[in-house]
């Protein structure tokens, strides 16, 4: 391949939702120059809880970017404690999701603002600047989306299903309630406008992609757009990395294989990145691929798999590498 | 005095706001039967913070009825811890207002069910009953009434002038927006009409039991009760124990003395207490006076005053002595 190793300043746009894309988007953060990284976040998982605006992506795509997140399960925040919990169970309040009082704090200045009439977009950036970081990370749009699970055992709100029930009830089949009303935001139109890369994370194709390709316009304006278009794989070697991505393809009557992800996302795509423990399903991948250790266990591996992945992008159209020293 | 000492169930209502009323309140419910005692409870003070719906003296009330009150200051959770409020510095939210995150777990549980359509009686009654307090607590009315401080440097709501300002701006006036508009409750209707001793605790009378007594009907119906109406003196040697009310009389041109108080609501009462360091005002006091050691400093201190009272009520309508022994 003749690539051009030159650093350029590439705007770069990352679709996530999830721990698996945050962890990207805190690799795609540290590889490029500060400005250049767009995060568009799913928000089909946000919810009411214990009377608050709860937006689970975005936050975790905060915390990752700002390094506050727990390090453990890589949602959260670091060096959590839980008195405020404690408390609301004395009160007889829901304690099935579990909310931190540091990670608490967010919930309350997101949704008072939220209630002073700010749209998410806006009470995102002021989250983000209050925690210096220097990406922008855009809520996948300002109404309310929310993915309805269909299970076999009814319907359950995402985090009934997700959270609450762990996963336990099959899929059937999932909605995202309010999408035909919702819209593509400016900003989110203009970040689609000027990206020179797309980047899809490694998050689940049901629950975290598709609410945000369910955003009328979104799946055109990505198709129409000439940046190329990766995804990495969030299936390594048969399994989903983290959440219930395979149980949810089995479920579906998929096969829990990259393969799957292709077929799902295929005609979207440019380029398609899979784990060195799934090379065998290269030639099978019916779009460019690269072939390289899909797994993020610190900021290193994190930073190295996003530089590969804007290095095989630009190959893609013959463009600049981006880098974080241009 | 011919004093009936024989124990007997009487139903005593109690008015208060802030720390000597909920202490007051305390001992009388430690020295009457269980559900003998309902406290109607200022609620001039609240505001809005943080997003949540604030009750300050509800909560005085409520944690001191639960035991849960810090015993130092009077007001706030014991053992409370601080970890919310360091993070919501980090989002640039308002500090001047410390919540701990014990106590905030009270102000989510009530602003969610206030946002889900239940007054502030229901809400109340609901938090009384997880904390297992055997006593009724009433908001002074369901609508909003707010405090509004006219002072020498323009008008301040009540915890901008109380806690932002710590006092400091000179008093001119005070109103009580939203008072007009206000209602008897059903339940302090009942409250009343059933009580067979009223009880005006020793709280600041300008702040914290006019704007009780600013609800409409409220005044007329308690002259027109024929239950004994004592109240206690929150100054004592001149001094208020806590709070603004001394500062505040001098202000207004009053002489910081029990008489000052028995100026102010001696149109209402029976009875009037003042501490035995006024005793040489007693002659002065012109209604019937206890005079006695009123600073309460522990519950023993608290239930030997709330007892006397009692006595003392029932001896200026010769009705048996109240006695949780009944």
């Amino acid at each position: 391949m003749a690539v051009s190793t030159k650093p350029a300043r590439k705007k770069v746009v990352a679709l996530a939702g999830g721990v698996g894309g945050a962890k990207l988007a805190t690799g795609l953060q540290a590889a490029l120059p500060p400005g250049c990284l767009t995060v568009i976040v799913n928000t089909g998982d946000d919810f009411e809880h214990w009377g608050l605006h709860i937006c689970p992506d975005l936050d975790t795509v905060l915390y990752n970017l700002a390094g506050l997140n727990n390090p453990e399960n890589g949602w959260g925040r670091q060096d959590e404690v839980w008195t405020v919990l404690g408390e609301i169970e004395r009160f007889g309040g829901e304690n099935w999701f579990r909310i931190g009082d540091r990670d608490l704090a967010l919930h309350l200045r997101r949704t008072e603002w939220l209630r002073m009439g700010l749209s998410l977009t806006e009470v995102t950036d002021r989250l983000r600047r209050l925690l210096a970081i220097p990406s922008a990370i855009l809520p996948m749009c300002n109404e309310p989306v929310r993915t309805l699970v269909h299970t076999d055992e009814g319907d359950l709100s995402f985090q009934h299903y997700f959270v609450r029930r762990r996963c336990e009830p099959s899929l059937v089949d999932l909605s995202f309630v309010g999408a035909a009303s919702a819209t593509l935001s400016p900003e989110v139109h203009k970040a689609l406008n000027s990206a020179e890369i797309v980047v899809f994370c490694p998050s689940n194709p049901y629950v975290s992609l598709d609410p945000i390709l369910s955003v009328p316009g979104l799946r055109d304006f990505l198709r129409q757009c000439k940046a190329p278009k990766i995804a990495v794989s969030p299936i390594v070697n048969g399994q989903a990395l983290k959440g219930p991505a395979s149980k949810m393809m089995r479920e579906l009557g998929e096969m829990s294989s990259p393969l799957t992800v292709v077929d799902h996302l295929g005609d979207l795509l440019d380029g398609f990145v899979i784990d060195r423990a799934d090379a065998d399903l290269s030639d099978a991948v019916i779009l460019p691929a690269l072939v390289t250790g899909t797994i993020m266990t610190d900021l290193s591996s994190k930073e190295r798999l996003a530089q590969e992945i804007l290095t095989f992008a630009a190959t893609l159209r013959n463009i600049p590498v981006p880098s974080a020293a241009a």
